[in-house]
């Protein structure tokens, strides 16, 4: 077989192709809106008709919500699992989009060709990339270079409810040697990347309460103590003058990272400055002496994301609240344990509280972070591809949220991810105008020949 | 004439006294909800014909919203002002009544009679006290003993926003020698009341602004500025460990009180544990070595009424506000000046600002305190003939919140207001089942009999 000729099918049959995503874009697979539960199945529908058109065995797998679509290919070499997702998001302010979300189509723009359309980067034009190389390499060589696994899942965009049972349920049929993730981006838009780290997740909210009830701060003001005071020095006390978490323990299982690490992170040329000046703001705010990249991708951060107590209507009332609430989330890494952080966080806010003053906590989401062994070998097979493709050499990289179907086939199936997408910055996923550059298309599904290729010679 | 032979009258008359509350409590006069216009106005011709029964020459007023009600009488002596509001507030929820809130019915309780329903005691049935000492008088005498002007507001529950221009349009007719004002209340439900301290009050909405837009905490956390916590900084910041406010200047104007003044207070023997401890709190949180009476009265402070920013709903959401909000409010004491006060907080929150934050101010109200000339021997006449009606002494008491009505009287038509009223504690005013004890309604018309008596002698 030759990769060459796959990629050169691959360049002729961009046209078929995209019409094939275009398809799959007009169909409205809103998950997390039971009015598009029909449109959901008609997606997984049109995915097993898909692979099925390539060879592929696949079936629609009922869940309790919209259904997974899993298909196999057997081979020899590695065993790998593919993971992408078919739901997509809503797409309120429906007036903000300047075509109809379902109504997908090419379109020329100043930086380039793009797909527009709900979906066409978040997540149906990254998944079809991969069957894409799939079928290109099927149709020049007969077969498949190696045992893989097709994994569409359908609730991504509303929670994965249905995501860890399906995997317990199915874990001798799902393992396999490495799943290939393909829901990211590249590196500023420019640098294809790998991502092997991922920051995890924990959610608290707290509820500070003084008096049994709101009271008239004309009658009370000044003598009777307000929970939105007492709340706003426990967030002002989370941390230090040198923008450190205060909580005991936290930095336990915070690796510092390698020089090697660090400097390839120089390499990257992070343009900060851009990606802070695009929101309007132009200094790093998190902890003094590490760089904006460390704050991102490697450092462990404690953030509140909502707060509220109070009179918040029009005009003004002068009550003194009863109660005084907040969100507060943390990014954690490394090994730091989310269960040991909840548990000392709840116990430095209780030693924070005056007299009179009560706290309830409700427990959010706990999910330490990940780390990819990038000593298996794969990894720099892959990342060599990548390079090979790309103007940019390729890259490991950080990743500052949190993306859960890496943890699981790590915790539930024990396989390794690689986190490989070509979306950009400006994508515009979750908002109006959604789109997927055709060069993202088009060099993503060379990337995954490429890959396959490197993986299995 | 004969104050006995007035008081007895008043005695005998009750019945017929109550079934007129009775009659004027039915009438819905919301004055905030436009669908009860025709009754605020019904409601004012009620009072004009209650005045021209007892001889007294009055009009119904128009203004851009609810009509004044200013009648007249001439006499020799001094020149008394009489004010009152016959608007009520808003009933709702209506589901936590006992009755219907305008079907009003004296209730008998284990504490004694009741007048029950909306205004009963704020400000229907206190207004009412006046009118019916007035009658008594009339009925008695002949005559009134003094120049009265009686002066109804009904938009007092809705931010009276047609008194001033109508204070000022009228002033010469409004002007008189010192005002009596009847809507407050017996200090702890059982001592007679003179109020000769009001605090002033100014309100401050605050926008701290970071990034232009909301961010997601996985791709910015750590490295972009968060202003909830900056909000929350800044708030904490507005105290010391002292309680005290931390703005430069703030207590300038904030006086000690005499000696005389403490020492009468402690003689109240206030029970500040009954008045924490019915609300859920123990400890006065006030600035440490200050009496609960005078956090209450007679110092100034600075509370947070108000706070929001980023998700506040179900669930959790890992955003970033851009922005988020609070509302502080201020009670003043003494001559502190609102407006500086208002200048020298903006630049003490502007100077805790971190780089990249921006921060807007929306003013609310701002209005000084009020302290009346208690030298006028009417305080000292008007207090003795209460100490002669009820069994405890009465007392010059400061109120912790503004009553702007003193401030105008002041300001605008430059008499003092003494401010003397008989509800209680537990009246429920602006809340569901508000009620007015028998006992407030007869002692407050015997009250008032005595207070003119005193004032005329």
């Amino acid at each position: 077989m030759s990769l060459d000729a796959v990629l050169s099918r691959l360049d002729a049959d961009l046209p078929a192709a995209t019409e094939r995503l275009l398809d799959l874009l007009r169909i409205p697979s809103v998950s997390t809106d039971p009015a598009y539960k029909a449109d959901c199945d008609r997606a997984a529908d049109w995915l097993v008709a898909d692979l099925a058109s390539i060879g592929i065995q696949a079936e629609k797998r009922p869940t309790p919500g919209h259904p997974m679509v899993v298909g196999h290919v057997e081979g020899d070499g590695p065993h790998i699992l593919f993971y992408g997702h078919y739901d997509v998001q809503p797409v309120d302010p429906l007036n903000l989009w300047n075509r109809a979300p379902f109504d997908p189509a090419i379109e020329e723009t100043p930086a380039g060709k793009v797909i527009r359309g709900r979906g066409s980067s978040d997540d149906k034009g990254q998944l079809m990339t991969f069957v894409e190389a799939c079928r290109a390499w099927k149709e020049e060589n007969g077969t498949l270079p190696c045992r893989i696994t097709f994994f569409f899942e359908g609730e991504e965009e509303s929670g994965s409810p249905s995501l860890i049972p399906f995997m317990k349920e199915n874990a001798e049929e799902l393992k396999a040697d490495i799943a290939l993730i393909c829901d990211t981006g590249l590196f500023e838009s420019s640098t294809p990347a790998i991502i092997t780290m991922l920051r995890g997740m924990l959610g608290e909210e707290l509820t500070i309460k003084a008096a049994t009830r709101d009271l008239h701060s004309g009658m009370y003001g000044g003598v009777a103590m307000n929970p939105i005071r007492v709340l706003s020095n426990v967030i002002a006390n989370l941390h230090d003058d040198q923008g450190r978490v205060t909580i005991p323990g936290f930095y336990d299982g915070v690796p510092e990272l390698s020089n090697e690490i660090l400097a390839s992170w120089d390499d990257l040329k992070f343009d900060a400055e851009g990606f802070l000046g695009s929101v309007g703001l132009s200094v790093p705010a998190g902890e003094k002496g590490r760089r904006p990249l460390e704050m991102i991708w490697s450092r462990p951060t404690c953030e509140v994301n909502g707060i509220w107590g109070g009179y918040t209507g029009d005009g003004f009332k002068t009550v003194l609240p009863g109660e005084a609430h907040a969100k507060i989330s943390f990014r954690l890494v490394g090994t730091q344990d989310p269960h040991e952080i909840r548990k000392n966080f709840r116990k430095h806010v209780e030693g924070m509280l005056p007299p009179d003053v009560q706290v309830e906590f409700k427990a959010h989401g706990a999910s330490p972070a990940g780390q990819m062994s990038i000593e298996d070998p794969a990894f720099e097979k892959a990342k060599q591809a990548l390079s090979d493709e790309w103007p940019m050499d390729a890259a490991y990289v950080g990743c500052g949220g949190s993306i859960p179907i890496a943890g699981y086939f790590k915790s539930i199936l024990g396989m390794d991810a690689m986190l490989i997408g070509f979306g950009k910055d400006d994508d515009q996923i979750h908002s109006p105008n959604e789109k997927y550059d055709l060069e993202s298309f088009h060099k993503g599904m060379r990337s995954w020949a490429r890959v396959l290729d490197a993986l299995t010679k």
